[in-house]
């Protein structure tokens, strides 16, 4: 049976101060009336029932992530100790499925990500399954054409094309946030996806391609594996999980294994990653500005500003920046200045901030 | 005797939105732990006691004037029933001085400026108290020299000097508002000072030099002087003060009369006309940053931010802007667009969202 696994955990610092330790993106409505983690459920209506939908999330989200998923049963929300990366979170929540249906075919999404229309989403979610229903050591990763040559993307390069689905293809390799030179490249060929962070597999089989790709986390999993159930699970998960590696599903397992394939997923899609990425998504205005809430600007162009509430942001003569007026935090900042805006959150939490966080 | 007139019925609007039609700039604490208004009566300390102390102020903030103000009777908060720029304002003002005392001296003082130290702001207030004793004639203005070639201050060019007052003259021309490369040019002869908008002189003289190059005015005033401490009075200053001409003190009368005179002030002052003018009563730091409250940044130059209470405003990467928060409005603006920001306010108006304003 399909289950879905959606990853929750984040902490979304590049949204910040929208974004918070105890309340980050994915928990938030950023677009719609629901939050994006309830929109990464809504899609699956019609794929995957909620009694087959699992959550991964950490300890201090979990209780907000149960109450915004009435449908999804409370013991589905599995929370790691600490974050190890997808790696092992994807371990983890493999074991939980196959202690439920020891034939889960696994559909993997991230909270955070922005999908439409849900359509081309469902299809491609059907396309996946049948991959791995024909061969399943398939390990599928769902591949978005770019539209633009960006350079805070994964990309995967495709290989030969797999018999029976015309948009499924091997990988012929993987690069991770090419400059833009190279991005343009990739955009040019028509040859290269986005790795858009969601993936189909059995999940024996990832189980099985950990192990072999990372024993570290195979070793981790079996001791789990052998408690899961039991009183014991939760101590055990404590200090095993907290000693496995923390990489990606990626480097882990998938640039390795000869059973990766992409499929050309035709939905349009956005990991809202950062600020930037917004108008992306909720579009910008004839000034090329975003603007959510009360806003009043004179002669602005360029700029993203959300206020929420009856505050008031009014904004005059500047271009290129974020504005974000939270209840007890302002942000403005360079729109590209990522790293700045990484720099900050960081000095704050070293002066022990963390109302702030 | 002498007798201070502070003048304090502004509304700041290029100090919004920490300048409210309801809270004004003047009665906000902008510089150390008192109010402008409150630094305006305190710096007389010595020179005019609270006794002899008028406020003029308009019928919105006479409340707030009066609370923050206790030491002035309250009956010497003059209201004006509508704004009628300086001219009509001290006209109003010196018939109130002259019913309560005929030989009154006016020290006018707009309630907004810094000045510092008080010291030397004494000395200069004794000295042009001599020169009006000297010839009842003279309108004394304080002239300041300029430390940088300023373009938003009115200039005064000095004349010949007067006698027994090494720092009194004899007033040339006036200049409102220069282009830079006039301005350096005055900043270059030493003989020019910024127009301080504090003025000393006799309040029957400047009643009569009212009448003689402003009839309408001295008519009006004649009407208000009949009614003065009748019941009369109220409902006749709603008629009377609305009919007047707005027109400034300078325009009016100083720019024209033979008497004016100007007295080389060497105290540092400021009109703190708008956010720009607030690192130069501050200070900034070493990035040229003028920061107030809670207030983190990385990467950031010559801004001017402002935060109350514990709301934090995080800047990154931003250089020239001024970035003011309150409890319901922030704004960030270019710093030298004051245009743009007066353009924003009116639309606010115009828009009827008055509650901001």
């Amino acid at each position: 049976m399909l289950h879905a696994v959606i990853m929750s955990g984040g902490s979304g610092t590049r949204f910040w101060p929208q974004s918070r330790r105890d309340c980050p993106k994915q928990l938030q409505v950023l677009v719609g009336d629901r939050t994006l983690l309830q929109q990464s459920v809504d899609r699956l209506d019609g794929l995957v029932t909620a009694e087959r939908t699992w959550v991964v999330t950490n300890v201090v989200q979990a209780t907000a992530t149960r109450e915004q998923l009435p449908s999804v049963p409370g013991e589905q929300v599995i929370e790691e100790p600490v974050a190890r990366n997808t790696a092992a979170c994807l371990g983890l929540a493999a074991e939980h499925l196959l202690a439920a249906d020891p034939e889960a075919v696994m559909l993997v999404l991230p909270a955070d990500h922005v999908i439409q229309p849900d359509e081309s989403f469902r299809e491609a979610v059907q396309a996946a399954v049948a991959l791995v229903e024909d061969d399943r050591r398939r390990l599928v990763l769902f591949g978005v054409p770019p539209t633009r040559a960006a350079t805070g993307f994964g990309y995967i390069h495709r290989g030969d094309p797999l018999p029976g689905q015309p948009n499924g293809f091997g990988v012929s390799s993987f690069h991770e946030k090419p400059d833009r030179e190279t991005a343009e490249h990739y955009l040019a060929t028509g040859e290269s996806y986005w790795n858009s962070g969601i993936f189909t597999w059995r999940a024996d089989r990832i189980v099985e391609a950990l192990a072999e790709h990372q024993p570290a986390i195979g070793d981790g999993l079996a001791t789990l594996r052998a408690v899961l159930g039991t009183d014991q699970y939760s101590a055990r998960l404590q200090e095993t999980f907290a000693a496995l590696p923390a990489i990606s599903i990626d480097r882990a397992v998938l640039e390795h294994c000869q059973d990766s394939c992409v499929l050309e997923a035709s939905f349009c899609w956005n990991d809202v990653g950062s600020w930037r990425a917004l108008p992306e998504v909720i579009g910008s205005d004839e000034s090329g500005n975003c603007l959510q809430g009360p806003v009043s600007t004179v002669d602005v162009h360029n700029c993203i500003v959300r206020s929420v509430g009856d505050h008031l942001v009014a904004v005059v003569g500047v271009e290129d920046l974020v504005i974000v007026q939270t209840a007890d935090v302002t942000l403005v900042a360079r729109r590209d200045d990522e790293d700045g805006l990484r720099e900050l959150v960081e000095r704050l939490a070293e002066e022990g901030r963390d109302g702030y966080l």
